[in-house]
């Protein structure tokens, strides 16, 4: 046996007795631990590395996350009283292997490689941090970039790259390639806020080399001036008092962790953290004071996949349509979460922890926050007896940072039994270098908002896809779409013409259940069919949606139909565990092959089956000059709402203290 | 002259001093003071009962509120560097006389009536708390009540009455009449959860006795058992240590107040509050750090109506379309705002008076809070620089409470300019009483939900109309819709087919104004076209409707004909003081002659003048179980916000401490 083998089965020992000793406090849905991403990268090494000569360029870790049981093996195991030998833990890894796009299934509990898929399908998987970090490099020592940069009169070393997935517009043959943009620095922080316009850096990743450069136009690049957003800097301070007022609250958490199980008031939950999508709510359960036990609300929750296209047809521009969370993973982006500022000083705070390019974990600290939230709202009152209670409730925070945007998420878990969700939109613009330094220039169509002079804030959307995995009460669920419908009053039955009512219709099928929002009056349940309140409703939560803002666009066109589910804002799917990312396991450069509109052609049953919610929050963005040169957080959200769940008002017996 | 008028003139001086003594401080838009509707009383007495008899039933006060002087007497008089005299404090009365009703306008800086027109138009003022607290006692010395609660087994001692107005459906000639009907407390203190159903008690207020009586049906009247929903009432409690947690921040207000003006942070404006409509907001304006000067926003916003009507057809249901403000004053409806449990330990009140049947004042102690806010949410973040400011905002908070249900309504003032309006609907459910205790037993057609044994809620929405008289940065303004439309490509110009772009439209009248929302996608937008930033963009604000819930009936009927400002989410008019309540000034058993539909149909001219913008928030209410016996607070709202009104993020310069 060669010192190296011995070496590593050495290791794999070790791992064996660790994964042996903490198995009973790791929980079936925890994110891979620090030990276990790194069991994969020595597991995965190992097989790989025995078939082919392994070497830095032929072999790179893009995802690694849990392969969680089946539903079923999870719900039975948890449903022991006392604890049996737990499933086997697996992680599920995306990794480019001599430039194809691998699968890898890897049993941590044996320690092995249970299955290696080459998937020869269109498209390619998030790009790590290692490959991007390296591209944006390459201009550098790219002597027709030297010359563009000094052509424009400006100083290399005031200039830094970003680079961005290029979509796919109909070619044939792909290969993986991304488009570098520079920006300029010069005075300012705000480097997204002074791009150096009209020139395109085409770099293909898997050599890591340039292989396309247009310098097409010169444009000029964005002042300076106007655009530090640093504590002190703009040179006037607002006067005001308020932002001296303490951040809520007290300091104690208020809430019970065992594991990454939260209990607090009435709710209990898991949270675990995914380099793909953040944060992922598992097992919320509701505490159902008359049954004295808990009840199954969601299996599982999160954001399957953001899609951001942007409205700008010039060469530089086009292309710009991405997949936040398939492109570039947003839990990845995660922002380390600053205390007291990003999240309350009662916050707690949990690690995220990811692969790099060579399958080495490594750590994003305070990755999630989770706080009690009182924001002086009311949960319930009446007058009459002056009872009024205090709408306290608990948040898990996530922010990911995308480049220049800023997504903040919350799951917020009301003790009326609702989950609502919210995202803000902060941090900066994508902006467009223009020559234009007035509005009344402008003759031409420029796609966005002149925001300050020489810049251009291009119209773009956001739509954030939703998996909602909801169990209401138990596995077999339906989807309800309840219609308000006008009636006329019958023959004299009143003086009233007519009265609205609702109409309540089931999904047989998967094509049931596409729903477009905003036209019509609607309810949207899902319900449980085998279960009933005392006086005969069907137990349900209805998803309650924000303010609508569905896609504008034809769908012939590549950015929609890789897309996919924009088509509709709801859909509803048969539980399938390998369905788990709405815009396909492969965005980048995807074809639409393979997305939740493709999956939901199957047309499966899903009367009284595990269904699974897809919803999809969206978000037009039209620039204005106040989100020059850092946007004021936009809030977006949605609801899921107990409906007919309880017997009655589930905060009625709330104890008040103090 | 005779000893009474003697004392009533010694009693006007009196008033008069004061009111000389006090000019100083009262500000143009202040709510008529104690002592100002005690002139009122007064004077309207001195002139009316110099003409006819006056005795108790045939003068009645409905409505006294501030006549406010005209938009361009109070910005001329308040950009005045040193006082000059100001415009006569005036009264705006609505009474009865004889069974008329009265528009009453009186000058309270000479003591007298200015005019007295009687209106002879259709409908009737609002209620007086003591004309409704007389009608629900007269079944208590009606002997067929008396059977009828007998012939159901119950007990007279623990029924009690409300009264509720009949709307109208078509009826040539009115009277001004009411419905009473009566609940059974019995072992509850919930009693709209204990409806007598069957008895329509039909009262007229200008007699003050029973006109109609018809005991229809006897239906069991639904248990007590779980309808108490007070601290300690339900058996369990509800293991939660969260509601333990401390009320929101420290206790300084960190605002300053001048009589009603108030500022805090970047804002100033004015806070009222108006028997009708309750909160009254007013010259909102922004301090601009560029400009170093305050900049116009919103003249005057408050909740100019509310429409309720449910959809219940039986005999005892089918008028039930009220008009909230107009009907029962939401002002006069407003709750004591309760310390520590409606608004947080740092919050500042204001009482709010109204004048009683014979014009007496009256106070309604806390009905107004001002809070400082901060809910741990960020008002913007990037993560470079970990540069994230606290979203800290200022809400202005009332309580009404119309019978069973509570509005709560917030006006939340935002650093980044925007105010955001906030509606929490909670309280008690209008429920109907059944004899069906299983949803399986219901065979026909029930109007509601059955959210407990023998208990239906009934569906019905809500429907705020909001008065938004918004002057950006100046009085002329013009309405804009700017519509997101999808465009074709041009020849060759991309890869990309398609895209969407900004059409803006100016509504050049009225007409042009009416905004059905839900199903395209647009800005609606009051920008001043006399004022561009420097880069040429028309300073605007935004109006963001929240989730959109419109009207679902056919406009054919007389509730819908009545309420007229539904037919359309938005309406834009030209400003014309006397177009306050989009209902009308008589919205009891009006005929829909008199509304904003109405006013909207003379189609004026809207481009670059003082236009005011009317939005209809709406929601529909599908009861469910776990609105019994209390509803926890559903939450609606909107946003107007600033779009190229500043130059760049007007919170760069928050200084941070703390």
């Amino acid at each position: 046996m060669p010192s190296s083998l011995k070496f590593s089965l050495f290791f794999q020992c070790i791992f064996c007795i660790i994964s042996l000793i903490s198995t009973k406090s790791i929980h079936l849905l925890d994110s891979l631990t620090p030990s276990e991403l790194k069991q994969v990268k020595t597991i995965v090494n190992q097989s790989i590395c025995s078939t082919i000569s392994c070497h830095n360029d032929n072999l790179s870790f893009h995802y690694v996350g849990l392969n969680e049981p089946n539903k079923e093996t999870v719900v039975s195991w948890l449903s022991k009283q006392k604890p049996t030998k737990s499933p086997p833990r697996q992680a599920f890894v995306l990794a480019r292997i001599n430039q194809s796009n691998h699968e890898i299934i890897v049993d941590l509990t044996d320690s092995k490689v249970i299955s290696n898929k080459v998937n020869d399908g269109h498209g390619y998987p998030l790009l790590n941090l290692e490959e991007k970090d390296a591209a944006v490099l390459l201009p550098f020592s790219y002597a027709p970039f030297f010359a563009s940069i000094k052509k424009r009169g400006l100083n290399l070393k005031e200039v830094v790259c970003q680079c961005f997935t290029i979509g796919w517009f109909g070619a044939n043959k792909t290969r993986r390639v991304v488009k570098v943009m520079c920006y300029y620095l010069n005075g300012t922080v705000s480097l997204y806020m002074r791009p150096i316009e009209g020139i395109t850096v085409t770099v293909d990743l898997d050599e890591m080399k340039i292989v396309g450069y247009l310098d097409r136009v010169v444009v000029p690049v964005p002042k300076a001036e106007g655009t530090d957003y640093r504590e002190g800097k703009p040179e006037k301070p607002l006067n005001s008092s308020s932002v001296n007022s303490t951040r809520m609250m007290h300091g104690s958490p208020n809430f019970d962790m065992d594991g990454n199980v939260i209990r607090w008031a009435n709710w209990k939950f898991h949270v675990a953290f995914d380099m793909r999508v953040g944060p992922v709510i598992s097992l919320a359960s509701i505490y159902d004071l008359e049954k004295d036990e808990y009840r199954r609300v969601l299996y599982r929750g999160y954001i399957s996949e953001l899609f951001v296209p942007y409205m700008d047809l010039t060469e530089e521009w086009y292309f710009k349509t991405y997949f936040d969370a398939g492109d570039f993973g947003f839990g990845l982006s995660a922002s380390s979460l600053v205390p007291l500022k990003d999240c309350p000083k009662n916050a707690v705070f949990l690690d995220g922890y990811y692969s790099t390019k060579d399958g080495t974990p490594a750590k994003i600290a305070n990755a999630l926050c989770i706080f009690e939230k009182n924001a002086g709202d009311v949960l319930w009152r009446h007058t009459e007896f002056s009872e009024i209670r205090p709408d306290v409730s608990l948040v898990v925070r996530m922010v990911s940072t995308i480049g220049n945007y800023d997504y903040m998420v919350d799951w917020e878990f009301k003790q009326t039994g609702s989950i609502k969700v919210n995202i803000g939109l902060t941090g900066l613009l994508a902006v467009r270098a223009t020559k234009y330094t007035h509005k009344s220039q402008i003759k031409e169509e420029v796609y966005g908002t002149l925001i300050a002079e020489n810049t251009l804030g291009a119209h773009h959307d956001h739509f954030l896809n939703f998996h909602l995995d909801l169990d209401v009460d138990g596995h077999d669920n339906s989807f309800v779409e309840s219609k308000l419908q006008a009636k006329s009053t019958p023959d004299k039955r009143s003086p009233r013409k007519n009265y609205w009512t609702v109409v309540p219709k089931t999904a047989k099928t998967e094509s049931d259940a596409r729903i477009h929002l905003g036209s019509k009056a609607a309810q949207y349940l899902v319900v449980n069919p085998n279960k009933k309140t005392k006086i005969g409703n069907e137990v349900g939560y209805q998803l309650l949606p924000g303010i609508v803002a569905s896609n504008i666009l034809p769908y012939n066109d590549y950015p929609e139909k890789r897309c996919g589910f924009n088509k509709y804002n709801v859909w509803v799917t048969r539980y399938n565990k390998s369905e788990k990312w709405a815009g396909g396991v492969y965005t980048d450069q995807s074809r639409g092959n393979d997305n939740l509109a493709i999956w939901s052609l199957r047309n499966r049953e899903i009367e009284n089956k595990d269904v699974v919610v897809w919803y999809t929050l969206g978000f037009h963005h039209v620039p204005s000059q106040e989100d020059f040169p850092i946007m004021p957080t936009a809030n977006v959200g949605f609801e899921i709402k107990p409906t007919n769940f309880f017997e009655h008002n589930p905060t009625l017996g709330l104890k008040l203290h103090g």
